[in-house]
């Protein structure tokens, strides 16, 4: 792990000296990314619920080294149409909305993995913290040539050592490379019940509110959603304990929730991702922890990791 | 402010030696906390939202010494009945929900004050910064001899040298006694147009989202919802630019929005707060940040400050 140590003491010390920037809004950098900063989503690591209002969430399923087993079985499950029919039943204000089987009753398909809760957090592989230690490294040099923004890197964080962007994904890590994906608004976690059960996959939830990080490192987390979280975030709350359906009619009915892979081609969609490795997100990154566009008066110089979103868009 | 710097240093230090804790959640501790921990809101400092649905969400105002021009002018708003009949006009998802008049027609009631940027941030007055001093000293020395938690402070907040919380009010601060008040969920503050405009409090917004702390000294904070949030977080989305309704139908018409001691003493809600000063308040707050209640293997060890929401209760 001497290359994940190199790169943490290098951006511990890159975050000490933030270069200027140039008075642009977060949101008029990322329209100007060029087009090789966007990156694909594959089909198969997208997941579609279909609301039955007609409504549909597209999460994006997470990046190796984390949750990999509990992927597996959202992706075993989506396969055999074990979602189908399942329903939303909590919504607890400014924390989660859970959907699952309310019977507790749906016999699993063969194929499910055991889960594990060492796996709730990963070691970043040397190949990955290689490649990423490169591209840094480059964005370093740039940064020194044309006083560029660095990565996005921050040691002022209450939960973790340091917090970054890796692959798409918000982590928290510690010096040795142990690393975990943290639980920023829309990120999808596997529902458990009392250690040492760490969820099988058939009970999701997604962040409505403030990040609740003190989940992080507790409790799996295995996506995001990518699209349509407002169709989940404005929905009644629940009125019982933890923002359960008190009546079970207000549980709202999941039509189906599928692998875009398993979808006809007409019906995937087709979205893209800020590449966090990219020079643009890094510009991003810095204006979001700098704000000098209009509006702005004081610039914070410093940014919340779950404040720093890795923006979306369907592909051009 | 050598009161200030000495509570600063002394709290930084207290923040690096956080004691030992009994595992009860957050809410076991808090429905424990003896009556004189609780602090009555006096009817003054409520005011009262009545949605044209029947709905109500209620808002206590912001104390000194933060933002008292802007609080003066929503009481005299508020007292001519200046709010009545506008409307939610935006609501963006991860963000805010905002309600003003939509003609920006409607004459502004006399005797308005004059706001300025400049009080977006106050030094904390010599005597609160005393007896919250004294308060802390009290519970370093019990700490000390009973191992009790501190009271809640934090230097690891990426937007604050450090941050913590007096008279119910999370803030950021400074070491030399500067502070504000902090955008953390539920929390609302003063709509405005471009600097130096400062709004005057007749548009209003909260946060129903993670924290957009960027906003902090860069906008004044009022108050914070304490009843009936999710009135408003779970209103549908707008699909105009920055949340807003396109259709005007889909304004969500206010009926009234009143103090408290203006209604009938059978129509004032009465509330109370878990006192921030108290010792329970720091056992809370210590428990949010370690969690160590049945469901939790990884304790934090630390909370951001928009994690740790000031208890409320109806008086008992």
């Amino acid at each position: 792990m001497l290359v994940a140590m190199l790169t943490f003491a290098l951006l511990l010390q890159a975050a000490a000296n933030s270069p200027a920037i140039v008075p642009k809004s977060p949101g008029e950098i990322v329209a100007q990314a060029p087009a090789a900063d966007w990156v694909d989503i594959k089909a198969d690591d997208l997941l579609v619920m279909q609301l039955a209002s007609g409504r549909r969430v597209v999460i994006q399923l997470m990046p190796p080294p984390f949750s990999q087993p509990w992927v597996a079985n959202i992706r075993t499950l989506a396969k055999a149409r074990w979602y189908d029919g399942v329903t939303v039943n909590r919504v607890q204000d400014n924390y989660v909305v859970q959907w699952g089987d309310a019977t507790e009753k749906k016999a699993l398909p063969p194929g499910m993995r055991k889960t594990l809760e060492n796996e709730y957090t990963a070691k970043l592989p040397e190949a990955l913290v290689r490649s990423w230690a490169v591209r840094v490294a480059q964005q370093v040099e740039a940064s020194t040539r044309d006083g560029r923004p660095m990565p996005f890197f921050s040691d002022k964080d209450a939960y973790a050592p340091a917090v970054s962007l890796v692959t798409g994904v918000p982590i928290g890590m510690k010096e040795d490379g142990e690393a975990w994906p943290v639980h920023c608004y829309g990120m999808v976690g596997v529902g458990r019940n009392l250690s040492p059960d760490a969820g099988n996959g058939t009970e999701l939830y997604t962040v409505i509110g403030h990040a609740p990080r003190h989940l992080d490192r507790n409790i799996a987390l295995v996506g995001r959603v990518v699209e349509g979280i407002e169709h989940l975030s404005s929905l009644p709350r629940g009125t019982g304990n933890l923002g359960f359906y008190e009546d079970t009619k207000q549980r709202v009915p999941i039509a189906s929730i599928r692998l875009a892979s398993d979808l006809p081609e007409a019906e995937r969609p087709r979205l893209q991702f800020l590449s966090t490795e990219s020079a643009t997100f890094a510009v991003y990154a810095d204006a979001r922890a700098n704000r000098k566009d209009a509006f702005f008066n004081v610039p914070a110089g410093g940014a919340d990791i779950c404040n720093v979103p890795v923006p979306v868009r369907k592909k051009p």
